[in-house]
């Protein structure tokens, strides 16, 4: 290899770029021409090496050349001249006489510097001179590619991304929350910053430069990005020149600005943009802002690249010498399981669940919890609270905010989380479908995560998304649109599992299965609706001579244990929900590594209606369906039948539940939430904590 | 973990699945539920295992359970029972008790074993008695995933794709060829297989079964494909049963067979299908066609599964209790260098080409190739061979095939690709642009590939497609359009570089470079258009008194090379010509990792046309848009200086190329092309061998 045979005499290291030891493999090298008898100009980048080809460059039937330069050129020639000969006097000019320049810090003025080549004859007459005029300046564009928060100098890892606590690359988010309540838009969407605090949302990008007050004429600085990646972000510029203090807090920087202060410089429009270059040691802020998530024709990753034109002759285009990259990734939206710290419970309120809410408000605010209720202009009576919405959010070094998930299932809710959720740091996103693609299963309910496992070694320490589908082996079957699923496996970092809801009327996930927080084993238990379970506490009853004791008192037409064991169909119908639940347990196992004692099974009955193609609905309240707010559940009020003065299901459920720390709270929903097919979760919402936990450092 | 208590007594190995040790973590597990005083009947798949659960079946009061099972069943219980002590005899049952069943062969007859489970009460008095009656079957469904051409049985890495000589998976073609010029259509948008030939173009896939003569009652295999992976592939059957002789070739087995013997069983209408169980030992054979190339939104693979699916009761769905899946990717389109052998050479006839035609078809003749002429009536004076197409091929370890990429170009050559080229193993793939999108960037002149190359220890043992583009940094300037850099930027295998080719004002990277093989270094050398070279060829010539000599003799009018060498403004441009050339060159040698020994600078000028926003053209025939045949080259004949009765540009081309054991044919092509901004290399295209390395094996 050529480059082997490089003998180097200077010192070894650059400040500039003091993190990357100075090797040919790291030194940008530029091929660069001289033109005898010819003065020539350039600028030369700190960190970058010129490579001039002398022969070339020579005048026919030169046998020697010389060279001369000004201290703060560093020159080199390849082949070495001969040990001890020096570069002033005439060295024997062979076909691969390679000169490198290079300069190792900032030209205080334009053109300072200057190296001259001499070309002579075989009788070392002179034939020809070429001189060069240099300016050398330092640039770099600069992210937070350490991910502390703090964009720091040049770090040698910019310009590409690594998952994991020994990663690197700098992230983004979706700027998708909205500064002001007053005329309503995501700020993504709105063409200018609005407000100060609109930066907080965005990634700060600096252009660092040092070198002389102005660049010698005609060299320029260009900022730009590819077609594909201004799909994904845009750039607006602090037009606030000189260097911010690096004592000032952002925030106290931000407040002595103005909004006009802050022109969008790239866009899908703008591709690129010349920025001014200061002059002397400057730094130039940018803010970077993401428009998309990933999704399955984008991978979350962009480039934004500056460059140092140079200039050709009048009317051709210019040059770009130099070329320095940063990376983001955009972060993706992250959901928030149920052992997460509640922040706030949405219900709504309605003509008819006064009983429901009472119960709901007892329940929050014994927890310390807000309550917030949707009211009847907002939900006309759309009381589903679970299915409209998914409650998110999404995180970097230096911002986070929830993000709310706006289902396709558009019913009466639909005004609501854009109306009302949307706001200063609260996010919104949502994916479009036609109307005749979406079903039941697009509501909610049916998307549900995991808490944080580990499955055969590998490491989920933000769970695993959780949706409800038809099984794929029949032709027909109800499905989660493929844009909510495409865009749920596009965010990586909580790997989907699909499991079997159809069977379900309602076809959500949430109506056979839940989690609950747990102060043993894996941190949790997953809760699972069980038929074999619920008939196993109705024998026990029967054996223990209550046979006679009645379900639904007060609620509906009273039907007593024995009834309900001797009902063959009813049984055969919970044997066929059993198996159903089973596959979706067998699931569960692999797909979060649990074990047995890892799950609880509920006693919990379905009936079957055959006017709606056998699908099942619960047979009393369906108690898996229950809201967890750290260890206080809400659990519907199954109405089970009364043994001496109290439920037998609720006696059971406590059973289960309160070793493990739980405390049960039983919620009435009979009349306006389990008689329409829904129970406590698919009424009501939870706004949780984030992950203590970065996703950025997941190992993917 | 429950899981390390199991004890197992049985033999280790597994006839069927002998790849894959028989351990927990790989034996699918199924929960199942036993019915004391029922006889239930299960198929039950060999390598899977059920769990029972056998407190949560017992009777109330179950105190002791014993088990009795036919020789073909393996039962395990945990906690393991007291050692020595047989499960026929009353054994504790406690809550964690679990039985283990699973069956290591295939049935002969329905329901054949038998297992029972007996219950007891304190006083080991009989409460119970479940009876289940089991049948074994094999089932697999089997792909090439060993890439040897055969499909292999049950691999046990075919549900994974993984890159290298040590990885797996198997490999599916887009079907893009036409098996009949008749009525010709690319086969993929055909409903049926016309041909048998057809088949060959697809993978087989077989799904090998072993068992009774039929399956219990309502028991049923399906076939099955997600919604998205059916844009990709589709799956045909062959309707024949019975085991195929293992020694026929496939070829004779094919003629045997009619068309409507191949049913369409999976495609994007059809996302499940019954196949039928034929009983024995058999295997049912299918045939998988690629439908699409990888792109932006599509990855390359694509999984199908095969369930079996248990009966439930009457109305009620049936449940898949064993899953086998199948991972293919679809091959990418590779594109061949200029060192791979020819086959055949493309050029047009149009009524002022004769001389180019009779010198083109000197060379391709004498060197052994065929020469494929289009003819007035398809090329309807559109010359420019090398534009509206580039060749291609796809490569499976069961077929390989040419397959022509047709630009969006669509000048008139553009039926050419599609009515000539397309037909019986040649192959036809396209992307289509908006009108308005499409520039001269996008002819396919301006799309090359290099030969093999290692960058800093990465192979690229099918070198990287090139391509030419504007600056980034220019809001204007033409680009290559979206959707073909998608296209080859998905295909992966060949890293596309972007190179600058928009100072040309057509604007095609084979105006200034291509690749030569070389015996020496690393097989080749770049070759590059340099003004530079050509500066010093000139005044030499000068300085040995030939600055009189003409060039353009007895084509236009005349110019000597004093005239050349005394014009300012032309050497002005090539000045900025050869900075354009050498910002590629850096490029070049930075993305293929090369030294400067391997680039040779050809001596070519420019010139600038200031009426087309000062894009260059050549100045004589741009000799590096030549074609290469092997060792022999095609250069547009100069007419350079003339000095002693030869041009002295083709003798300086000689002096450079000679020396690799090139041989340089200077073919005239000065005023049917390079007066209409062409040369030779625009002018025709060439077909060559596939590359010997698999695409497969590359380390990605």
């Amino acid at each position: 290899m050529e480059q082997q045979q490089k003998q180097r005499t200077g010192p070894a290291d650059l400040p500039w770029k003091n993190k990357v030891p100075r090797t040919e493999a790291n030194m940008d090298q530029r091929t660069y021409r001289l033109y005898v008898n010819k003065t020539q100009s350039l600028v030369c980048v700190v960190g970058t090496e010129l490579r001039v080809n002398l022969n070339k460059c020579a005048p026919i039937r030169s046998k020697f050349f010389s060279v001369k330069c000004t201290p703060a050129v560093r020159c080199q020639v390849v082949p070495a001249t001969v040990a001890g000969g020096s570069l002033f006097s005439p060295q024997p000019l062979t076909r691969n006489s390679v000169l490198f320049i290079s300069m190792d810090a900032a030209s205080e003025l334009p053109n300072e510097s200057k190296l001259s080549v001499k070309f002579y004859g075989s009788k070392k007459e002179a034939l020809g001179n070429a001189v060069l005029h240099l300016t050398a300046v330092e640039i770099s564009l600069d992210v937070d590619a350490d991910r502390d928060g703090v964009v720091e100098k040049n770090n040698p890892n910019k310009a590409s991304w690594k998952w994991g606590p020994n990663g690197h690359g700098a992230i983004v988010l979706v700027n998708c929350d909205s500064e002001s309540y007053y005329k309503k838009r995501v700020d993504t969407e709105k063409e200018e910053i609005s407000k100060v605090s609109d930066l907080k949302d965005m990634s700060r990008m600096i252009l660092r430069t040092k070198g002389p007050a102005q660049l010698p004429e005609g060299y320029k600085l260009s900022l730009h990005i590819t077609q594909t990646d201004a799909e994904s972000v845009r750039v607006f510029k602090n037009r606030n020149r000189g260097k911010p203090q690096a004592s000032s807090t952002m925030k106290n920087m931000l407040l002595k600005l103005f909004m006009q202060d802050y022109p969008l410089v790239l866009n899908k429009e703008q591709l690129a943009a010349e920025v001014p270059y200061p002059g002397g040691s400057s730094e130039l802020e940018f803010f970077v802002e993401g428009l998309r998530f990933p999704d399955k024709d984008f991978e979350g990753l962009v480039t934004i690249s500056l460059s140092l034109l140079e200039p050709s002759a009048q009317d051709f285009p210019e040059t770009p010498i130099f070329t320095d990259k940063v990376v983001f990734r955009v972060a993706p939206w992250i959901m928030t399981p149920n052992i997460l710290k509640p922040v706030e419970v949405f219900v709504c309120s309605t003509s008819d669940n006064y009983e429901f809410l009472k119960g709901m408000r007892n329940l929050v605010q014994s927890s310390g919890y807000k309550l917030n209720i949707c009211h009847e202009y907002m939900n006309r009576g759309d009381r589903w609270m679970q299915d409209e919405i998914e409650f998110g959010y999404i995180d970097s070094p230096h911002q986070r905010f929830p993000v709310v998930l706006d289902s396709p299932r558009d019913q009466k809710l639909k005004e609501f989380p854009y109306e009302v959720l949307l706001g200063p740091d609260f996010g919104y996103v949502t994916r479009y479908a036609q109307k005749e693609e979406v079903s039941s299963l697009d509501s909610f309910g049916n998307l549900e995560v995991s808490p944080p496992v580990t499955v055969n070694g590998k490491n989920y320490p933000l769970g695993r998304i959780i949706i409800g589908v038809a099984f794929p082996t029949t032709a027909h079957g109800r499905n989660m649109t493929k844009v909510i699923q495409d865009f749920l496996w596009a965010q990586k970092v909580q790997e989907p599992i699909a499991l079997y809801s159809d069977w379900l009327l309602v076809g959500h996930v949430d109506e056979f299965m839940t989690f609950v927080p747990a102060p043993d084993r894996k941190g949790f238990r997953l809760l699972l609706a069980s038929p074999d379970a619920a008939y196993k506490v109705f024998t026990n009853l029967q054996n223990n001579g209550h046979g006679k004791a009645k379900l639904f008192q007060g609620k509906e037409e009273e039907i007593s244990v024995d009834e309900i064991l001797s009902n063959e169909e009813l049984q055969a119908e919970n044997v066929y929900v059993q198996n159903c639940i089973d596959w979706n347990r067998d699931v569960l196992k692999k797909e979060l590594g649990l074990d047995e004692d890892d799950i609880i099974d509920l006693p919990i009955l379905f009936k079957v209606d055959t006017e709606e193609e056998n699908r099942a609905v619960a047979y009393y309240p369906d108690m898996v369906n229950m809201i967890v707010l750290g260890t206080k559940l809400g659990i519907p009020k199954p109405f089970g039948p009364q043994v001496n003065s109290s439920c037998a299901l609720e006696a059971e459920m406590r059973s289960l539940l309160e070793p493990l720390g739980l405390n049960c709270t039983f919620i009435d929903d009979f009349s306006s939430y389990h008689k329409l097919l829904g129970e406590v979760h698919c009424g009501s919402n939870v706004l949780r904590e984030p992950f203590a936990f970065k996703w950025w450092n997941l190992e993917l």
